[in-house]
C-alpha cells in the first residue's frame, strides 16, 4: 500500500474583478482545510488565479496580458508556496504563463513537499477558436490567447509515486492518458473551465456535458490503470456558468469521490498507488499486448481522411 | 440523414456438441428475425460459428484446428450468405481462420448486401495467454490458438458510409478506435465473447465487468464521433458463463438500446450516420485539434517505461 492522501480543491466562480490577492487567500483558506483534513497533495484548477478570461475577446490581444503570470512564484503567488511548505503538502495548480520570451502558454505546475517546482505542463490540446465568432453563443477564445504546449506529457516522481498533469480539454483526448501511461503514470491530476452548455449546440446542456466528462475520465483511468483526479472551476463568473463535478476516479474507471456544489471546497480522498498494479500487470500490461506496427495513423495522419468515394 | 437500420444478433451459448449447421441455422433464424423487421446490415458475435475454444486446452495445438475454416463461404456457412444475398441484407460475424499457409487469426468479416465479402478484419489485442496457467480459475488461452492480426485496421466504403470492424478485447484500446477515427469511421461493428467473472481476480464480477464494457464503447464512440454496434455470444457454454451486453452507442457516447437477456435475439436500431458530423466537425475535429508531435511515445514505445528512480 502507497497511501497519497489527496485534496482536491475545487474553486467558485472567480469574477473579472477579484484580485490576485483575493484568490490566492482564497487558495490559502483550502489549502488550510486541507491540511487539518491530512492531505499530502492539493490540486486546484486550471486557471485557478483569475477569471476563465478566454471567454472575452480583445481585438489586440495583449490587452489580455494583465490576466497571464511573468514570474512564478510571483510577489502574489509567494504566499500560497510558502504555506504548502509550512504544511509540507505537496501542490498543483493552473495558471496563464507569459514567458520571458513574449510567449503565452495555459500552463500547470507540479509542486512537490518542500516548495520546490518540479514539473510543468503545457496544454496540448486548445479548444475553441482563434477570431471572434458570430456564430457562438458564446466566445472561447482559448486558440487566440494560448499557443499549444510545447513540453509533451511528462511525468514526474513524488510522494513515493508517478504523477502526470494535463488541463481541461486534454481529458477527452485518449492520446493524452496513453502517452503518460507509457510512462507508468499512477496519478494524473487536471483542472477544468469547463461551460455548462456548448457554445455550438444550445441544446447540449449540463447533464450531456457531465456524462462526457465523467466518461472521459472514467475511460482514461481504466484503460491506462492510473488514478485521476479532475477539479473544477464552477459557478457563474459574470453571467458565465461553469459546471462543477470535481472528482477522484481510481484505477478501475470508478468515480470514488465527488462534489455536489459549486463553491470553494476540498474533496479528500486516500488513493493507494498500489492500486494501479493489478491493470497494469494483466489486461493493460502493454508490454504483452499492444501491438504498435497497427497504431502508425496515430501519429503519422493529424486530421481523418475518409477512404476515397466508390 | 443517411440512415441505415442496423440489427445487432446476439447469440445465446453454444455448446462444444454443437454442429455447424446447427449454429448456421440459428444465425439464419435471426437473419429472417431481422429482415422482417426490416434491417438493412445485421451483425453477429465474435467467433460466431463455435464455442468460445480457447477455454479449453490442447497440448497439441492442432487438435484445436477443427474449429476453424479454412473457407469462407465453405459448404456450411454458404446457406448463410445466401439468404442474406436473398434479402439483401449486408453482415458481419466473426470465426476463426485457418488460413491455406497454416496461419490461425480470429477474424470477422464484412459482406455487402450483394453477398460478397468486402472486408476482413483479423483480431489484434489478443488477451489472455499462450501456455496452461494454473493459477487461473479458467483458461482463456487466445494468445495459444490465434496469432495477432497483420491487417490493421482498416474501414469500407457500403450503405453510403464508412464501416470498420474490431473484436471483443479491441475494444478496451483507444488505439483501436482511434486508428480507424482517422479515416473517417462511422460506425464501428464488433461481437464479444466475455466470461463474466475475471479468471484472475474472482471478486471482479459481472457487474464491475459489464460496467468496463460498457466504458469502453461509449468512450471509443463519443472521442470518435462514431456510432459503435456491440453484439456479445451469451449464456453459459459447457458450464462457463459468458455474459451478455450487445448493445448500440451513437456517436454522443450514449448508449441507445440493449438487450436485457442471454438468448438469440435482434436488437434493431436506426442509426443516422450524419450524426456523426457534428463531433468530427467540431470538438473532435482532428485537424484543428490533434498534435501528433506529442503523441511519439504511443507508437514509439510498446510496454510502458517508468522514470528512472529518485
Amino acid at each position: 500500500m502507497r497511501r497519497i492522501r489527496v485534496a482536491a480543491a475545487q474553486m467558485g466562480p472567480i469574477q473579472k474583478a477579484e484580485t490576485r490577492e483575493q484568490v490566492v487567500a482564497r487558495m490559502i483558506a483550502l489549502m488550510d482545510d486541507a491540511a487539518g483534513k491530512g492531505a499530502d497533495f492539493i490540486v486546484y484548477p486550471e486557471l485557478a488565479l483569475t477569471t476563465f478570461f478566454p471567454r472575452w475577446y480583445h481585438a489586440d490581444r495583449a490587452e489580455a496580458d494583465h490576466w497571464f503570470e511573468a514570474q512564478m512564484p510571483g510577489p502574489q503567488t509567494q504566499p500560497l508556496f510558502d504555506r504548502a511548505r509550512e504544511h509540507g503538502m505537496a501542490m498543483s495548480f493552473g495558471y496563464a504563463e507569459l514567458t520571458p520570451d513574449g510567449h503565452h502558454f495555459n500552463t500547470s505546475i507540479l509542486v512537490d513537499k518542500s516548495g520546490a517546482i518540479i514539473g510543468k505542463y503545457r496544454k496540448i490540446h486548445l479548444p475553441g477558436h482563434d477570431e471572434y465568432d458570430e456564430e457562438r453563443a458564446f466566445q472561447h477564445l482559448e486558440k487566440r490567447y494560448f499557443e499549444p504546449g510545447d513540453l509533451g506529457f511528462p511525468v514526474w516522481r513524488m510522494l513515493g509515486g508517478i504523477f502526470g498533469m494535463c488541463i481541461c480539454n486534454d481529458r477527452r483526448w485518449p492520446e493524452t492518458y496513453r502517452v503518460m501511461g507509457l510512462q507508468g503514470v499512477e496519478m494524473v491530476v487536471l483542472g477544468f473551465n469547463t461551460p455548462s452548455v456548448n457554445s455550438q449546440k444550445g441544446e447540449e446542456g449540463i447533464e450531456q456535458r457531465m456524462f462526457h466528462h465523467r466518461l472521459s475520465l472514467q475511460a482514461g483511468a481504466y484503460q491506462n490503470a492510473t488514478w485521476v483526479v479532475a477539479v473544477a472551476k464552477a459557478g457563474s463568473e459574470d453571467g458565465h456558468h461553469l459546471m462543477g463535478g470535481t472528482m477522484i476516479v481510481d484505477p478501475d474507471g470508478f468515480i470514488v469521490a465527488q462534489l455536489g456544489h459549486e463553491d470553494d471546497g476540498v474533496l479528500v480522498h486516500d488513493c493507494d498507488l498500489d492500486a494501479t498494479r493489478f491493470g497494469k500487470e494483466t489486461i493493460f500490461d502493454f508490454a504483452r499486448h499492444r501491438r504498435i506496427a497497427h497504431y502508425g495513423l496515430i501519429t503519422g495522419r493529424v486530421g481523418a481522411e475518409p477512404p476515397p468515394e466508390e
